[in-house]
């Protein structure tokens, strides 16, 4: 089958809004086994409208719309649908009736022109909202298919994760499963290397590598008859792919590295304390980030200046002048002495250069000393971020202070 | 003139990225007074390719291409506008000597498959690209234009802007000029409505509102034949804005409100604490984003456990048991408790109930107190933001403390 997605709204022509609808429904289609042909956006223009359902349906077999479902005048796209589909709107009392009740629950009159989402093609499956108000639905005529999805992203992932993927399933007789395995301590060509004597035989399952910032993942798709056979094959190339990279996943489940951390902590029963310098609280703001971190971090220091870090944590003044702030030394002491004022039973410091100034030869903008320390002692880490900028130097030292932290609590 | 964005490459239609390169040129062409009727992508397929331009070019005279310059077999975005505009492609030497010396600086080899990209359509107006190999250009047939520009979003901003930008506006005969002011205090139906008596006989120069989390701004933009009259009309309706909501207004070039602050502090000359619980440490790791913030953040706490609040910062643990940890009493203990074991002129605080579990009837999830403290008292504000999410409800309450505190050091 082949695809086009079209977005309809004034608001993407401006430039108000970033078009991650699409993104998302590509990457839901591709996992199906559809091909995207083409992106298209429109504006709330009943012509423009019209010509790209038309054009589209010349070389593709299904477009899937994404906006113009409200209750307003200028949302069109079910009246154009229904004209280029042979088809018309009627009344569905159903949707009335749960148009209704979403008024009734957030507590506000219905006005008449939400009247105006209730009405469907005659012909249409209806896909119910039940995080918003506009319904969408998939209509189909003479081979082609409409899917009709509400703009706002987060109703329109839930209805088709709800309602489109399992019509579109129905109709590509096949089964996509897949899992992504998520890697840190490995680059993406080290990985595609190791992984090339897999990824040169492939058919099915397929395998693809993906890089993002400071980590990578390895996606293990298999598309069959039925979900039993696609599970089956997955799981075969999986284990492969583990006798190969195993020691570099820490989820098999396509969670982050920030959360992994976070529960391998709350897993053992382990409180946390944070001693951050140049991240300025990006680590605690980090593990704080998911319900529940209460239970694992007890407490964090932002120790900026030199002051702070002796005042605050113990740091021996004398070693911040010898050695400098950025330094194997301080991080330990930052970490001992985090350990020491809390309750914690982990603590984990970081002092770098962020940037963009005050990087020397000997010390570049991007270079980071991590100390992790335990009633058992303390280690630290040397880190350089490869300097890209502030944000990337800062975000990908917390990214590996998660590694480094995941690697030693598993190893206690 | 009306326009098509005309995106080039698989990975968008993988959903592999997001396509931030039309947000931005939409925005751009926008200003510029150009109408955006479609956005259009197509993967690197020579047919497609050549299809979307030949229907772009039916209702728009402008078409802007971004992706497909590249050096591999795959990117043939030149050959195809070449063929379409009826040019051919000849070897640019500047070019060729540019992408030579951009490989001479980086110290590695010119591979062969590079000099591709030093071929330009004979007719066009090369646009040199200075952070990167591939160059861009402009190409006028028949009255129609393309402009052809990277896709990496780095190099294609810079070239719009170096080149891109001057050539359209050579050809609007016009100048646009505006000015964004930023607000804090005032929500969007608020604004617009006290705007009204302005926006309603608004021709030129336009009016347009804007709402972002917690925050929302007014752009003031004019069309004249000289940017001279342009920035007059601007100037003369910012002052009747500022008449109406001036004291709202924290920067008049677009700026964030986290920057306004952390210049302000600088300005001032003042050092900041920061104590923390429910943001943990959001708000520190926001005053560190900015190069230059050692000279303002002195240190931080995250006192993410009542003991905590009582061992670091001196927080009275009866208060904590009779008031609850999420109180105004509790944020004023906090802020002392940080100005004093600081050497810091002013420390802010922030305690409340992040969610998405530990809210109650009396204290929902969302509310949050803040304290600010100066040598002269603490002041507590009591904040609730509207609770859409834990990390909504900390991002808000992030963005008040900035507030509160840029409205404090004002008063000081």
């Amino acid at each position: 089958m082949k695809a086009t997605i079209l977005s309809i709204g004034t608001e993407l022509l401006f430039g108000q809004i970033v078009n991650t609808n699409t993104t998302y429904l590509s990457k839901q289609l591709q996992l199906l086994g559809i091909d995207v042909l083409y992106h298209f956006t429109v504006g709330d223009n009943e012509d423009r409208m019209r010509n790209a359902i038309l054009r589209s349906f010349e070389e593709t077999d299904l477009i899937i719309t994404t906006g113009g479902l409200g209750p307003t005048q200028d949302d069109a796209t079910k009246e154009i649908i229904a004209e280029v589909m042979n088809d018309k709107l009627e009344l569905d009392q159903s949707v009335l009736d749960g148009i209704q009740s979403f008024f009734d629950r957030i507590g506000r009159e219905m006005t008449e022109n939400n009247k105006k989402q209730a009405y469907l093609p005659s012909r249409c499956e209806p896909f119910y909202n039940d995080v918003g108000t506009a319904p969408g639905f998939a209509l189909e005529n003479d081979g082609k298919i409409v899917i009709a999805l509400p703009g706002p992203p987060r109703e329109m992932t839930y209805m088709f994760q709800k309602s489109g993927l399992p019509y579109l399933e129905s109709k590509t007789n096949s089964v996509i499963f897949y899992k992504i395995l998520r890697m840190w301590g490995i680059g993406e060509s080290q990985l595609e290397t190791d992984l090339l004597p897999l990824i040169d035989v492939q058919t099915d399952p397929t395998l693809a590598t993906y890089a993002k910032e400071g980590e990578c993942s390895v996606r293990i798709a298999s598309k069959r008859a039925t979900l039993e056979e696609a599970k089956q094959a997955v799981a075969e190339m999986e284990a492969n792919v583990m006798n190969i990279v195993g020691e570099f996943v820490y989820s098999d489940n396509d969670e982050d590295l920030q959360s992994v951390t976070l529960n391998a902590l709350k897993t053992e029963g382990l409180k946390l304390a944070t001693a951050e310098s140049c991240t300025g609280g990006l680590f605690a703001k980090t593990m704080t980030d998911f319900a529940g971190s209460s239970a694992v971090l007890d407490r964090g220091w932002v120790t900026y200046s030199n002051e702070a870090k002796t005042d605050m944590l113990g740091v021996d003044a004398d070693i911040i002048a010898t050695k400098g702030a950025v330094s194997p030394e301080v991080a330990a002491q930052m970490a001992t002495g985090a350990l020491s004022k809390s309750n914690a039973d982990i603590s984990i410091s970081v002092t770098g250069i962020a940037g963009p100034d005050g990087g020397s030869e000997e010390k570049p903008v991007g270079l980071a000393y991590i100390g992790i320390a335990t009633k058992d002692g303390v280690h630290t880490y040397k880190y350089f971020s490869n300097n890209k900028g502030r944000e990337w130097n800062r975000y990908n030292t917390m990214i590996y202070m998660c590694g480094k932290l995941l690697a030693q609590i598993k190893s206690l």
